[in-house]
């Protein structure tokens, strides 16, 4: 099978590129002696990339309950469910518990460290931190904060903060200044659980930028980070990683072309691509997406998808576009804004090693 | 089964909405003697909903071959395929055909017409034609309007446009014009074709809002329509419809709660909700949408989706949010922004009709 046997739209996933990124992330997290990489799959979601990015069954983060089953049922046990549990997903996650599976859910409020205190099935829990994001979480001077251990009980393993904000740094010195402040945030909100005589056993800390650029991880047990995996058009412009280091593309189809405007339609659009728009913040603005020649290389330089509905893209070059090269039906290959909510529209991925040959379809899960 | 007992997030479809959003419709459409209405299924994409939205399996229109597919299995024969075809993408359609679907494809383009006459298997196609919206299509007074019609020779059954620049109107009197500049456009290139000695058969014209506000459909012969169905906060705000009569809402629970920035995060987030901005371009920005009670009622006022991530909604209140009625886990309902691209991150709809008894589940095709 190769690319020309696939129905567009659909992704292609290179096999080389993923190893690399993989590695680096790897490479990154092995400076801080002691401390684990804790891939999150909410980007990938699929079991064949968490072979390689998590291998021997290590341990994962999930986003969501699909997430956590899928993954449980595919051997890995060691979960941290990384968004704020409530109360009525507390079965699912026990019964995947109960089999073997031990799945961490956070919380950032009492009420619910009571519900899952009060649970019957094998539950245990990570508070979820605020170390500047601004999102979720307690802060760690808080005394929301210990009483929430408190309500939890035997039940709180340690906590969890997400730098979330490292993607509004611009530079790596700043990334570096957020990932001292998470570290920071998290020992201090651990020192004060142990000094209320909590033990905590997980200090969790990430984001791909703040789990590469990290200069200290004393005292932290584990580090999550997902986007590293494929990569994307906003993940280049901030600097975690080159433009050569996309692992996920999109194949389409041309539909139409319109040489009046230097424009072709092709059939990836708002779904196949998402309407995410990260590049809107940084230098270069790539709109829905840049396009690649079939084989992935920057062939027509900045073509652009500058507009999409459900299922057209319009892509504008900045140069004129080769329209001889282009017919109805040529492929070509767009690298996403925003890798996490592009992949989600599609349910697996065609891998290919730098050639036009699929070596192999990986599933997703979906949903949750 | 009531919402208590749903994995947020998830879609609730509201029949009694649903089924007024139909008549309303159809009584549209029925003010044009001879003119029938051919429900663009690209937005529900579910056999039930066509089941009312097209009864007695009349012509529906698609967006995507897996939709062709699906809505043929389910006898569905009549279908126009509204994106341009590409080449690949025949044997698929030729194979529904074989089996006794009647889908028409569509294209703007010389050589992909005679790839389309030169294939063996049985195939129909229209001419896109371009009335002003300035994306796909061939314009009606063009040469190669004819060229198209010419390569395609018996397989010609006539034009299709889309008047999507209607979606840019905003009051009833630039809809009735952007429907006459359609009509209009639409009747020239089915003339010119008639002229040239083609049998033109279908003059298929379509959008929401010019089908709810034309004039005059005198010589059309079928009406595209797709997101009246369910509506959404950009559709009330152009007109088309009302606030109140937005059928799909995405039912989420609360998984953090701020009230030191009066806001609440929820478990619906960019996949659930979808990064669509269709809002910031009328007067009121809903953001990634507007949250409303359990029930689908508009208790918080103002209540926006102000930021998502990929599994959280931030909610944000221009008055003071009652947190006391929304602790960890409480159900709230999200109108969308933009419904389409919504409902395309779920697999089913869970029906309620007014209240919070699930009478039924709907599913729905997604991918391609």
């Amino acid at each position: 099978m190769t690319l020309d046997d696939l129905p567009t739209p659909c992704l292609v996933l290179d096999l080389g590129i993923l190893k690399r990124n993989l590695a680096h992330m790897q490479a990154a997290v092995a400076r801080h002696p002691g401390v684990v990489l804790r891939p999150h799959m909410k980007t990938a979601k699929s079991l064949d990339v968490a072979a390689l990015a998590a291998p021997g069954h290590g341990p994962i983060t999930v986003s969501t309950v699909a997430e956590a089953r899928y993954f449980a049922g595919g051997g890995y046990r060691d979960q941290i469910y990384a968004v704020g549990i409530t109360p009525r997903k507390l079965d699912a996650i026990a019964a995947l518990n109960a089999q073997g599976a031990r799945v961490k859910v956070i919380t950032d409020d009492p009420e619910a460290a009571s519900a899952i205190a009060a649970h019957p099935g094998p539950q245990a829990a990570l508070i979820e931190v605020d170390c500047g994001e601004g999102r979720g979480g307690v802060t760690p001077h808080s005394d929301v904060l210990l009483e929430i251990a408190a309500r939890l009980g035997k039940r709180c393993l340690g906590i969890m903060t997400h730098a979330g904000h490292s993607y509004a740094g611009r530079s790596q010195a700043e990334m570096e200044r957020i990932a001292e402040a998470e570290h920071t945030g998290a020992l201090r909100a651990a020192e004060r659980l142990r000094a209320a005589g909590v033990n905590v056993r997980i200090v969790s800390v990430g984001s791909s930028p703040t789990a590469l650029y990290a200069n200290s991880m004393q005292g932290i047990t584990d580090v999550r980070a997902g986007v590293y995996m494929f990569g994307d058009l906003f993940q280049a412009q901030i600097g975690t990683h080159g433009l050569d280091d996309i692992a996920v593309t999109v194949l389409g189809a041309v539909t139409s072309r319109k040489p009046e405007r230097n424009a072709i339609l092709i059939d990836a659009g708002s779904i196949a691509l998402s309407k995410d728009r990260s590049t809107q913040a940084v230098p270069k603005d790539y709109g829905f997406g840049l396009m690649l020649d079939r084989a992935g290389r920057r062939a027509y330089g900045d073509a652009i998808v500058t507009r999409t509905h459900q299922e057209h893209g319009e892509v504008r070059g900045e140069n004129p576009l080769p329209f001889d090269q282009l017919p109805i039906g040529a492929l070509v290959r767009v690298a996403p804004n925003h890798t996490c909510l592009t992949v989600a529209a599609h349910d697996r991925y065609h891998v290919v090693d730098g050639g036009e040959r699929v070596i192999a379809v990986w599933d997703r899960v979906n949903g949750w």
